[in-house]
Protein backbone atom coordinates (compact mmCIF):
# COMPACT_ATOMS: atom_id res chain seq x y z
CA UNK A 1 0.00 0.00 0.00
CA UNK A 2 1.38 3.36 -1.34
CA UNK A 3 0.19 6.45 0.79
CA UNK A 4 0.41 9.48 -1.01
CA UNK A 5 0.75 12.97 0.72
CA UNK A 6 -0.57 16.07 -1.20
CA UNK A 7 -0.10 19.59 0.78
CA UNK A 8 -1.47 22.73 0.33
CA UNK A 9 -3.31 26.10 1.00
CA UNK A 10 -6.87 25.18 -0.64
CA UNK A 11 -8.17 28.05 -0.85
CA UNK A 12 -11.12 28.94 -3.29
CA UNK A 13 -11.36 25.52 -5.24
CA UNK A 14 -10.54 25.57 -9.03
CA UNK A 15 -9.58 23.08 -11.68
CA UNK A 16 -5.85 22.99 -11.10
CA UNK A 17 -6.46 21.84 -7.60
CA UNK A 18 -7.98 18.88 -8.93
CA UNK A 19 -5.40 18.04 -11.46
CA UNK A 20 -2.44 18.01 -8.70
CA UNK A 21 -4.80 15.92 -6.68
CA UNK A 22 -5.43 13.31 -9.72
CA UNK A 23 -1.56 13.49 -10.51
CA UNK A 24 -0.72 13.00 -6.57
CA UNK A 25 -3.48 10.15 -6.16
CA UNK A 26 -2.13 8.14 -9.28
CA UNK A 27 1.43 7.78 -7.83
CA UNK A 28 -0.23 5.63 -5.30
CA UNK A 29 -2.97 3.31 -3.28
CA UNK A 30 -4.44 6.15 -0.72
CA UNK A 31 -4.25 9.82 -0.78
CA UNK A 32 -4.07 12.02 2.23
CA UNK A 33 -4.23 15.97 2.00
CA UNK A 34 -2.32 17.79 4.98
CA UNK A 35 -4.07 21.38 4.76
CA UNK A 36 -2.09 24.17 5.46
CA UNK A 37 -3.42 25.68 9.03
CA UNK A 38 -4.32 30.07 8.49
CA UNK A 39 -1.34 30.42 10.61
CA UNK A 40 1.07 28.93 8.95
CA UNK A 41 0.40 30.89 5.24
CA UNK A 42 2.46 33.14 4.92
CA UNK A 43 4.36 33.13 1.91
CA UNK A 44 1.39 34.81 -0.06
CA UNK A 45 -1.86 36.89 1.17
CA UNK A 46 -4.02 34.87 3.82
CA UNK A 47 -6.49 32.41 2.92
CA UNK A 48 -9.68 33.88 2.48
CA UNK A 49 -11.62 30.76 3.98
CA UNK A 50 -11.14 29.15 7.30
CA UNK A 51 -8.63 26.15 7.73
CA UNK A 52 -12.09 24.45 8.71
CA UNK A 53 -14.03 25.31 4.95
CA UNK A 54 -10.48 24.78 3.61
CA UNK A 55 -10.65 20.81 5.22
CA UNK A 56 -14.37 20.37 4.43
CA UNK A 57 -14.14 21.60 1.01
CA UNK A 58 -11.07 19.00 0.35
CA UNK A 59 -12.45 16.23 2.20
CA UNK A 60 -15.52 16.45 -0.41
CA UNK A 61 -13.87 15.90 -3.24
CA UNK A 62 -13.52 12.20 -5.14
CA UNK A 63 -9.68 12.02 -5.59
CA UNK A 64 -9.73 12.78 -1.97
CA UNK A 65 -9.27 9.91 0.75
CA UNK A 66 -8.57 11.59 3.47
CA UNK A 67 -7.72 15.74 4.78
CA UNK A 68 -6.20 16.38 7.66
CA UNK A 69 -4.88 20.12 8.83
CA UNK A 70 -1.44 20.44 9.28
CA UNK A 71 0.13 20.77 12.60
CA UNK A 72 0.37 24.64 13.89
CA UNK A 73 3.52 24.36 15.80
CA UNK A 74 5.61 22.25 13.60
CA UNK A 75 4.85 21.41 10.06
CA UNK A 76 6.92 18.32 9.92
CA UNK A 77 5.00 16.62 12.54
CA UNK A 78 1.70 16.06 10.10
CA UNK A 79 3.98 13.98 8.24
CA UNK A 80 6.06 12.06 10.84
CA UNK A 81 2.56 11.00 12.13
CA UNK A 82 0.74 10.17 8.65
CA UNK A 83 4.19 8.39 7.43
CA UNK A 84 3.55 8.81 3.59
CA UNK A 85 5.96 7.30 1.15
CA UNK A 86 5.32 9.59 -1.38
CA UNK A 87 5.13 13.70 -0.67
CA UNK A 88 3.76 15.88 -3.50
CA UNK A 89 4.53 19.55 -4.23
CA UNK A 90 2.13 21.34 -6.93
CA UNK A 91 4.19 23.17 -9.83
CA UNK A 92 4.01 26.67 -7.55
CA UNK A 93 4.76 25.55 -4.16
CA UNK A 94 7.15 27.34 -2.41
CA UNK A 95 8.94 24.20 -0.53
CA UNK A 96 12.27 23.41 -1.66
CA UNK A 97 12.50 19.79 -2.03
CA UNK A 98 15.92 19.39 -1.03
CA UNK A 99 15.34 20.92 2.39
CA UNK A 100 12.22 18.87 2.68
CA UNK A 101 14.21 15.62 1.95
CA UNK A 102 17.05 17.06 4.81
CA UNK A 103 14.49 17.77 7.51
CA UNK A 104 12.43 15.04 6.93
CA UNK A 105 15.72 12.77 7.06
CA UNK A 106 17.06 14.51 10.47
CA UNK A 107 13.56 13.08 11.85
CA UNK A 108 14.25 9.46 10.45
CA UNK A 109 12.14 9.60 7.20
CA UNK A 110 12.95 9.21 3.88
CA UNK A 111 10.01 9.56 1.51
CA UNK A 112 10.06 10.12 -1.84
CA UNK A 113 9.28 13.85 -3.31
CA UNK A 114 7.94 14.88 -6.30
CA UNK A 115 7.09 17.92 -7.90
CA UNK A 116 3.53 18.04 -9.92
CA UNK A 117 4.85 20.06 -12.61
CA UNK A 118 1.52 19.82 -14.54
CA UNK A 119 -1.39 22.31 -14.30
CA UNK A 120 -4.32 23.79 -15.66
CA UNK A 121 -3.83 26.90 -18.75
CA UNK A 122 -7.09 27.72 -17.69
CA UNK A 123 -7.71 31.79 -17.06
CA UNK A 124 -9.60 31.40 -13.39
CA UNK A 125 -7.33 28.19 -12.41
CA UNK A 126 -6.09 29.76 -9.53
CA UNK A 127 -7.31 31.09 -6.00
CA UNK A 128 -5.30 34.65 -6.55
CA UNK A 129 -6.74 35.23 -10.00
CA UNK A 130 -10.33 34.54 -8.64
CA UNK A 131 -9.58 36.85 -6.70
CA UNK A 132 -8.54 39.22 -9.11
CA UNK A 133 -11.60 38.72 -11.13
CA UNK A 134 -14.17 39.70 -8.30
CA UNK A 135 -12.37 42.73 -7.69
CA UNK A 136 -12.39 43.43 -11.06
CA UNK A 137 -15.64 42.79 -11.60
CA UNK A 138 -16.59 44.81 -8.18
CA UNK A 139 -14.25 47.71 -8.44
CA UNK A 140 -16.38 50.55 -7.39
CA UNK A 141 -19.36 48.91 -7.58
CA UNK A 142 -21.94 48.35 -4.37
CA UNK A 143 -22.56 44.94 -4.11
CA UNK B 1 -33.56 3.01 -8.87
CA UNK B 2 -34.47 6.55 -8.13
CA UNK B 3 -32.65 8.96 -10.07
CA UNK B 4 -32.39 12.65 -8.22
CA UNK B 5 -31.87 15.97 -9.75
CA UNK B 6 -30.24 18.55 -7.98
CA UNK B 7 -30.00 21.91 -9.62
CA UNK B 8 -27.75 25.38 -8.86
CA UNK B 9 -25.52 27.59 -10.21
CA UNK B 10 -22.71 26.63 -7.60
CA UNK B 11 -20.16 29.51 -8.36
CA UNK B 12 -17.93 29.14 -5.68
CA UNK B 13 -18.31 26.14 -3.70
CA UNK B 14 -18.91 26.10 -0.30
CA UNK B 15 -19.96 23.59 2.73
CA UNK B 16 -23.68 24.76 2.45
CA UNK B 17 -23.22 23.19 -1.72
CA UNK B 18 -22.00 19.97 -0.30
CA UNK B 19 -24.80 20.10 2.51
CA UNK B 20 -27.62 20.63 -0.45
CA UNK B 21 -26.15 17.57 -2.52
CA UNK B 22 -25.91 15.71 0.22
CA UNK B 23 -29.28 15.89 1.42
CA UNK B 24 -30.61 15.16 -2.28
CA UNK B 25 -27.94 12.41 -2.89
CA UNK B 26 -30.13 10.65 -0.17
CA UNK B 27 -33.77 10.62 -1.15
CA UNK B 28 -32.14 8.38 -4.16
CA UNK B 29 -30.30 6.19 -5.62
CA UNK B 30 -27.96 7.99 -7.96
CA UNK B 31 -27.46 11.95 -8.10
CA UNK B 32 -27.32 14.24 -11.57
CA UNK B 33 -26.13 18.01 -10.69
CA UNK B 34 -27.78 20.40 -13.34
CA UNK B 35 -25.43 23.36 -13.73
CA UNK B 36 -26.67 26.87 -14.75
CA UNK B 37 -26.03 27.70 -17.75
CA UNK B 38 -23.84 31.41 -17.11
CA UNK B 39 -26.79 33.23 -19.82
CA UNK B 40 -29.19 31.50 -17.61
CA UNK B 41 -28.49 33.02 -14.57
CA UNK B 42 -30.30 36.33 -14.51
CA UNK B 43 -32.27 36.49 -10.83
CA UNK B 44 -28.77 37.13 -8.74
CA UNK B 45 -25.16 38.92 -10.24
CA UNK B 46 -23.53 36.79 -13.09
CA UNK B 47 -21.50 33.65 -12.09
CA UNK B 48 -17.46 34.97 -11.77
CA UNK B 49 -16.55 31.38 -12.94
CA UNK B 50 -17.30 30.13 -16.11
CA UNK B 51 -20.08 27.23 -16.45
CA UNK B 52 -16.97 24.61 -17.99
CA UNK B 53 -15.23 25.40 -14.58
CA UNK B 54 -18.20 25.36 -12.44
CA UNK B 55 -19.42 21.80 -13.96
CA UNK B 56 -15.54 20.13 -13.42
CA UNK B 57 -15.67 21.75 -10.17
CA UNK B 58 -19.42 19.78 -9.47
CA UNK B 59 -18.05 16.81 -10.65
CA UNK B 60 -15.07 16.58 -9.01
CA UNK B 61 -17.37 15.95 -5.41
CA UNK B 62 -17.94 12.63 -3.96
CA UNK B 63 -21.39 13.35 -3.54
CA UNK B 64 -22.13 13.58 -7.28
CA UNK B 65 -22.84 10.52 -9.83
CA UNK B 66 -23.19 13.14 -12.92
CA UNK B 67 -22.92 16.34 -13.70
CA UNK B 68 -24.28 18.32 -16.46
CA UNK B 69 -24.76 21.73 -18.44
CA UNK B 70 -28.57 22.80 -18.75
CA UNK B 71 -29.91 23.75 -21.97
CA UNK B 72 -29.48 26.91 -22.97
CA UNK B 73 -32.83 27.87 -24.71
CA UNK B 74 -35.46 25.46 -22.48
CA UNK B 75 -33.91 25.33 -18.89
CA UNK B 76 -37.13 22.86 -18.86
CA UNK B 77 -35.77 20.20 -21.91
CA UNK B 78 -32.77 18.89 -19.69
CA UNK B 79 -35.21 17.76 -17.24
CA UNK B 80 -36.94 16.28 -20.27
CA UNK B 81 -33.79 14.48 -21.16
CA UNK B 82 -32.41 13.17 -17.65
CA UNK B 83 -36.06 12.04 -16.37
CA UNK B 84 -35.23 12.56 -12.51
CA UNK B 85 -37.62 10.73 -10.18
CA UNK B 86 -37.07 13.49 -7.68
CA UNK B 87 -36.19 17.12 -8.38
CA UNK B 88 -34.19 18.99 -5.58
CA UNK B 89 -34.39 22.92 -4.69
CA UNK B 90 -31.92 24.86 -2.27
CA UNK B 91 -33.28 26.63 0.71
CA UNK B 92 -32.66 29.66 -1.35
CA UNK B 93 -33.43 28.74 -4.85
CA UNK B 94 -35.99 31.32 -5.94
CA UNK B 95 -37.84 28.66 -8.03
CA UNK B 96 -41.39 27.96 -7.01
CA UNK B 97 -42.55 24.82 -6.84
CA UNK B 98 -45.97 24.88 -8.09
CA UNK B 99 -45.06 26.97 -11.58
CA UNK B 100 -41.85 24.47 -12.25
CA UNK B 101 -44.77 21.53 -11.32
CA UNK B 102 -47.24 22.81 -13.53
CA UNK B 103 -43.99 23.24 -16.29
CA UNK B 104 -43.29 19.71 -16.31
CA UNK B 105 -46.63 18.11 -16.07
CA UNK B 106 -47.27 20.14 -19.24
CA UNK B 107 -44.53 18.29 -20.32
CA UNK B 108 -45.73 14.83 -19.65
CA UNK B 109 -43.41 15.11 -16.66
CA UNK B 110 -44.39 14.45 -13.06
CA UNK B 111 -40.81 14.02 -10.93
CA UNK B 112 -41.06 14.88 -7.22
CA UNK B 113 -40.28 18.37 -6.17
CA UNK B 114 -38.70 18.69 -2.76
CA UNK B 115 -37.43 21.82 -1.02
CA UNK B 116 -34.06 20.84 0.48
CA UNK B 117 -34.29 23.57 3.73
CA UNK B 118 -31.23 22.54 5.57
CA UNK B 119 -28.26 24.89 5.38
CA UNK B 120 -24.95 25.57 7.11
CA UNK B 121 -24.80 28.84 8.92
CA UNK B 122 -21.78 29.46 8.72
CA UNK B 123 -20.79 32.65 7.66
CA UNK B 124 -18.63 31.93 4.34
CA UNK B 125 -21.27 29.48 3.67
CA UNK B 126 -22.59 31.01 0.29
CA UNK B 127 -21.04 32.25 -2.85
CA UNK B 128 -22.35 35.68 -2.55
CA UNK B 129 -20.99 36.04 1.05
CA UNK B 130 -16.80 34.48 -0.30
CA UNK B 131 -17.29 37.80 -2.72
CA UNK B 132 -18.14 40.05 0.36
CA UNK B 133 -15.66 38.93 1.94
CA UNK B 134 -12.77 39.23 -0.75
CA UNK B 135 -13.77 42.47 -1.28
CA UNK B 136 -13.85 43.36 2.10
CA UNK B 137 -10.20 42.26 2.46
CA UNK B 138 -8.81 44.19 -0.90
CA UNK B 139 -10.93 47.16 -0.37
CA UNK B 140 -8.11 49.90 -1.22
CA UNK B 141 -5.39 47.53 -1.75
CA UNK B 142 -3.36 46.98 -4.37
CA UNK B 143 -2.84 43.29 -5.03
Amino acid sequence: MTLVAATGTFDLLHPGHILYLEHSRALGDELVVIVARDVNVRHKPKPILPEEQRLRMVEALKVVDRAVLGEEKDIFRTIELQKPDIITLGYDQHFDEEALAAELFRRGLSPRIVRIEAHEPCPLCGSSRIVARILERFRGRRI
